[in-house]
């Protein structure tokens, strides 16, 4: 970190602190979240970041008047420690054995303080979060919590505008089901929760919904707004200047208000319904107590339930994205080999080559997420991302890991593949190999309809449990349709999550195995769920792969494969190969002719 | 049912009315559980089958001034049918369509009722049930719930005292660990939850602690009492009768306390401490209620999880107990091929059968659960016990399904065997082996410390599904150490249960599939939970077989089979072979010999 940085950091402390002893505040916590409690921030609402230093997707800065700590996981305990050096920034290791929550620490720090009072943007923070974090604070010397004062709006003068980027239709031809339609079958689903209105935050919840997209937030095509829902009628809360007349004329064939972004606020302390639903772990503070009402609903919305089951359109647009993207990566494997034995390839230019593939098809729009290019040792960071400053050459020999995917109008992607760039060691071979088998097992898994993703987590485990080794991330995620990469509510992990799988729903296939220091493996296709058979026993599910992209031969141990996962393998590569190849330059189909030959 | 039966409730709910009238009762409610919440009820506390005749586990008996009716499970359907006909009783179907709930049948039902007070008996129902049910009737046209009066003190002229057998020490060379040491590791995990006293209900975890036995539940080895723990007191409320002069000087040197069973309400009233630890779901309404102290912790017992936890001297007693259980499996067996050919052998003669040479086993106390012996379509159902009215000769063909235990003086035993008789058809060798897959799978399963048997359980299924095949039933379930065959709280079910395995719990391995009308196969181990390996990725557990028994080979398709689950099945045998043939006759020695003869 330059000296600059440290000195900017020190000033805004000052700032902060002068501004706490006005207020007669005895600290300040800058969550990592904003009014819509997603997973990526718009930069307006990078306040940990402004008043940190460090820019992790996860992190909580707690200041004092004389001390400040910053809490994340072990994902960013190597960049936080480089990010904040120099700065008053102490690191707390999340679920280290030792570390001391926000609550704990600040009850010490505060012990002998004259004020007792604690603040927080209520706006940015989720209402169940509030809660935990008042009642932890209570529990530590009876200290008490401000939800109602934003320093930033004092301290940050130069502080990025909400983004203004005109708000796009997403066609029905695309969607598989118009506004109007998916309106009326929220409606119903608050009736069945007598729920008489429903306040959304969550942005991807509200491009469903209405069938619009965006680029307001990083690889998430969706726009900043509010959506408010009653029986008779629907608000969007969104800044004017975003949204032309075409799109004004849309929402009003759609029986769609606009209001000011701003205006939310105020309409729901004038909210008149007896009762409103909303997600308390996904709705601000802020919001979630400005509504005056008999009774609120808190729980998750029926939308985000309705988002993950993919109707035939959708499913049809995922399966001829694949295509497109499939063809990318095939190019972009195809070239890599050659360009690591010329020499001069780096992590970085990995993540330019494959973007480069991908931008030139058809229907692209974005990365569907910060491309992920590991190599050797970088590959057991989990969410290692390289920057000019970790970027590394890439040399004909060990494993690079790529994660990657791209957003098409008709589909997003999210693929994993690792790849042997010349000789890998036994232990790769025998890693690899325990991560094919643990993908392929869930690959072919068959399962009663409604199975919830936690049932099913062990069969993608069990081979590498037996050999003692694990891996500590979830092994599969839900993919939205030109919609965020990481989509709710089912997931599959070790963890339990109740929601069902059901047919139409997308989700990943991604276990790997890290071994620290060293390198790490991770296989992932995106699968949709599909009926398989219905007996006197029940009607039953099965997967099938969506991604299509030859998985790495070369590092596989062949013995360590059944007759059976050896065929599952054999099919899949036939089918890469039979859709990729007519769509592929003569070098590139016999590259991916050896890639796809069979190892049976 | 006979007519004389018929009358016998035709009078009871005429009395019951009767008393209903006069405490001004719309409605009156017979659960199935009982002040102790077990799983197993006394005669004293069968108020539902007193009122209803029906006698299955679970049901409950609802009636009003014109009208009763009786819910239960599938399990029940048809027995229910048979006992309730020619009653008013109308049979209710619990989780088929169109069946109401209790509380919503009761809004229909008094909707005119010019009373609208429905009662239930608060001492034999759950205090989370009570809540639940009062919380139902008010949504059901606002009726209320009264809780403090019981009918059957009125009308069951000739009911049964409560059990009067002598209370029996469990010596510490079976137990493991003496009582203070329990009590004392109690008060440390009271303590970790800021717990000032405990109420203890279930009559398994105050037999553990207090390493006591005793006869009073049928096929239970425990005692009618509550325990009172505080940091500085352990009071056992139980009928000084059955108290032996020896076994009050034992608990005097624990330095536990005495007093009357019905004693416990008053000294909950008198509980002085600032809160009490007590678990809602297991605790009934009416003690749960009369605690007046600052605080409920309401929250399992952590005397649950410890019990579930066998130490080094119960594993061994487990390890012998199961030598002495095979070798009584395997004489009957061997025995009942024979018999079956001679002819006359029925489902109740095999629980004869087998009782008798389990009986003659040292340490031998009692069956640790009612025989189920299922021949041929009976198998199919999956709770069936033989009656005399269903008693069915065994004939030289098909599956006969054996699920049996005991109680041995150092552990207790539950084995499944699915065994041919005779001749079976291709279905039931593929079902037979498909159950056969699931067993093994789980069986050879290796898993990190402390997952939770719901993440386990697919394992076992896998195999089935993908024939579209699965069983409703959980897959498995802890066994106590001479104590109940049924005990938590880890289970490796589809519902989520949260409890981790842990080394030294015991838990059963038994998928099963069901044909209705058809056949039945389940095949069940007990298991005990052993360290695997320790790796840079964690610990790792795997299962070690206690029950040592054959499992039939002639159903098997060993196409079906793996090299890899031929090798487990050989292994098996040749363990049993090695472990039981010391204890048999000659000609019990050869036909374990073939029985457990490879097939690899």
């Amino acid at each position: 970190m330059s000296d600059t940085t440290k000195d900017t950091i020190a000033s805004r402390l000052s700032d902060l602190r002068e501004v706490m002893r006005r207020e007669r505040l005895a600290a300040f916590i800058f969550p990592s979240t904003d009014p819509h409690c997603g997973e990526y921030v718009p930069d307006r609402w990078k306040g940990r970041e402004f008043i940190s230093g460090f820019d992790g997707s996860a992190g909580t800065a707690v200041v004092t008047m004389s001390e400040a700590a910053l809490w994340t996981d072990s994902r960013y305990f190597l960049a936080a420690g480089e990010q904040l050096a120099g700065t008053e920034f102490v690191l707390m290791k999340e679920r280290v054995e030792g570390t001391p929550t926000i609550a704990e620490w600040l009850g010490r720090k505060l012990a002998v303080s004259d004020t007792t009072e604690v603040g927080i943007d209520g706006m940015t923070c989720p209402a169940a979060d509030v809660d935990t974090l008042r009642a932890g604070l209570r529990a530590n010397g009876g200290l008490t919590l401000r939800t109602n004062f934003d320093p930033l709006a004092l301290i940050w003068k130069d502080r990025p505008e909400a983004p203004l980027a005109p708000v796009e239709l997403h066609p029905v031809e695309y969607a598989g089901e118009d506004c109007p339609s998916k309106l009326a079958r929220v409606r119903a689903a608050m009736r069945e929760r007598h729920a008489e209105g429903m306040l959304v935050s969550s942005l991807d919840d509200i491009a469903w919904t209405l069938n619009l997209r965006g680029t307001d937030v990083h690889c998430n095509p969706v726009f900043v707004s509010y959506l408010l829902v009653t029986h008779v009628s629907a608000v969007l809360f969104v800044d004017s200047r975003k949204i032309t007349d075409g799109v004004a004329a849309y929402l009003e064939t759609c029986g769609v208000e606009l209001r000011e972004y701003g205006d939310i606020t105020s309409a729901l302390r004038a909210y008149g319904e007896y009762n409103i639903l909303m997600d308390g772990s996904l709705t601000s503070h802020t919001l979630y107590n400005s509504v005056r009402t008999h009774g609120r609903i808190d729980t998750a919305l029926p939308i985000t339930a309705m988002k993950a089951v993919k109707n035939a359109v959708e499913a049809d647009g995922f399966r001829r994205a694949m295509v497109r993207d499939g063809v990318a990566m095939v190019k972009f494997l195809c070239r890599l080999r050659a360009e690591v034995e010329r020499g001069g390839l780096t992590e970085l230019g990995v993540c330019r080559l494959l973007a480069g593939y991908r931008s030139a098809q058809p229907l692209f729009r974005d990365l569907s997420f910060d491309t992920i290019a590991a190599y050797g040792a970088h590959g057991a960071v989990v969410h290692y991302e390289p920057t000019e400053g970790t970027d590394t050459p890439l040399e004909p020999r060990g494993l690079l890991l790529i994660d990657s995917g791209a957003h098409y109008l008709d589909g997003t992607t999210d693929i994993t593949r690792t790849v042997a760039l010349g000789p890998v060691d036994d232990e790769q071979r025998r890693v690899y190999t325990l991560v094919l088998k643990g993908h392929i097992a869930l690959s072919m898994l068959k399962f009663p309809h409604g199975a919830a993703g936690t049932q099913l987590d062990a069969v993608a485990r069990a081979a590498m449990w037996r050999e003692g080794m694990n891996f500590m991330h979830g092994t599969g995620h839900g993919v939205g349709s030109y919609l965020n990469v990481h989509e709710g509510p089912h997931q599959i992990r070790m963890e339990w999550r109740p929601a069902p799988l059901l047919p139409g729903m997308t989700v990943t296939d991604e276990p790997g195995i890290y071994i620290a220091g060293r390198f790490g493996v991770r296989i992932e296709n995106t699968l949709i769920v599909v009926p398989y058979m219905e007996t006197g026993f029940g009607r039953f599910l099965q997967f099938e792969p969506l991604t299509l992209c030859p998985i790495d031969t070369a590092p596989i141990i062949p013995e360590m494969l059944t007759d059976e996962e050896k065929r599952w393998l054999d099919d899949y590569h036939a089918r890469v190969f039979g859709t990729l190849s007519p769509h592929l330059e003569a070098e590139e189909t016999d590259w991916l002719r050896r890639a796809t030959s069979p190892i049976g």
